[in-house]
């Protein structure tokens, strides 16, 4: 069972789009997955989940018990000034010690509008789930132009398709 | 008129105790400023003034039309997680088209309970700043151990407190 | 006098046709400038200039007095093996103590066959740059693909050539 | 069997101390290593090695093939001005195609002078190995101000050693 992290609170969001498509590709490879989706978060999470809050919000409990029981992860990772959004560092935040990510694995996905594909912002989410004891796949796929390359929900770009696909069984793997 | 940004909404944080001696530091250089708190944010800014809601939380508006007028900052960053908190980045992610740090100037303070002073994470913060078109001053003081060079609101360590002066003068000449 | 800093090694390297197109623009702009190619560097330097032979390479020396002596550079940095080359760190590496770049300011440009435009590369760079105490312009032009977009010695992509000249013009102001 | 990668050329470095304290701990796990000192690489491999010369310079070949046949590695690194060795770079810099690092896992621990522990090092060096295609494990021991942590060849803090140890135990089960 691999839990997808949709790394954005943003409405009918690409990296939404590429969750369901990634959840296929897992189907198809004979693995389950859970999507877990950070606009699903309570609104005032990082004010009322946080630091003296930790642990005491339980609908911010209720998605955290998803990270918690799972073992591997992938992160649809959308290129948001430079880096990753907010709401996912706000997100780790939120999470309980000893952290909720060690000793386990995940695969990073990247998105942009633009060229990079996210590369600054998977760099920076690798150092902070290796700071947290996470293993990082080392293949990151960069989706970049993502509008470009989709049409309705679905990925246009046959390379895309092949990468996420490439991931996915090294992650099964990993 | 600098501004200086508490790079989290912590209740009591060490990084308003340092704020406020950085103001007094700027004071003595005969430089006015202004003190940001990301713990005046509305609670649910993440989910009503980012994205399609850009510009459109008036309570949010207020604070980021402090950091508009801005011309140079400081951002006090405490270590969370191996980089910066992420409401941080969710600030900065609500902001309005073309963005509000587009050739200015900023100095950057790492705090951490541990060795690492926020290295990792005023690294992070320089690429996204730079990202967004804001010069970063190179000098980035790092307050490690922060705890224990502390006491009440004071910096007990000589050293820090000749850092963030050499700082101030660097980021007023910068 | 802006010093032009070909950041690798390779002979007949894009980097050199970057830095002479650089150098057009320059001068063009009215500000002199001086070429230092590493790839005039010693061959053995990394084993006789770096740590206790500090100093004491002769030919090394000459390079490093240009650097010196500069107050301005502008490093063109093509990405490999997803940074910057090796023997641009080590040319860092071979100089000597206070360091030359304290309090002096630079410009990046990134170069790569592939999509990325060196974006990493120049991530790493600003980390050693601000270490050394040096002001790394925010904005770091991307020449992504860049033999598609070059015609001998020449830039045929029209935008990259707004993008050097817009960094020259910011370099020489800042 | 695991390779020990020695991440500098300087003489009686601190590095080479702790890669024999590393050789030693994975003996008494039960595990073979050989140590790869990059101080045994050709003084001019920089010029004789890369690019064009790739693959032609048998003296480098021979430590290169080391290299190819290893499958996990550990890497010293020593934090010189903010991030790794430039030597060490220009050594990946010099592998051929495809590379060599490629499906393979390593561990990096970093030494510093000062506070850091090379924790800007490591990051620079997991996102070139990541690009590579090689995993790296997230628990990187950072071995701050080692001067003071050494008496001649042996750690004498105790707390490193244990970290080591750690490392060197999740490697063999990564």
């Amino acid at each position: 069972m691999i839990k997808i992290i949709i790394g954005t609170n943003r409405i009918n969001a690409n990296s939404e789009k590429i969750a369901n498509i990634y959840q296929e590709i897992l189907k198809s490879l004979g693995e389950t997955s859970e999507i877990i989706n950070l606009n699903e978060l309570p609104d005032d999470f990082v004010f009322t989940a946080l630091y003296e809050f930790n642990g005491k919000n339980l609908d911010f409990n209720v998605i955290h018990d998803q990270v918690k029981t799972g073992k591997k992860f992938v992160f649809i990772v959308p290129e948001y000034n430079g880096s990753f959004p907010g709401i996912l560092k706000s997100f780790i935040d939120g999470m309980t010690y000893p952290n909720s990510f060690r000793a386990k694995k995940c695969a990073l996905v990247g998105l942009s509008s633009g060229i990079g594909g996210g590369a600054i912002a998977m760099s920076h989410l690798t150092d902070i789930f290796n700071y947290l004891g996470m293993h990082v796949l080392a293949f990151k796929p960069r989706l970049a132009k993502i509008e470009e390359n989709m049409s309705e929900d679905l990925l246009t770009n046959r390379l895309y398709l092949d990468l996420l696909k490439e991931q996915a069984q090294l992650l099964i793997d990993f």
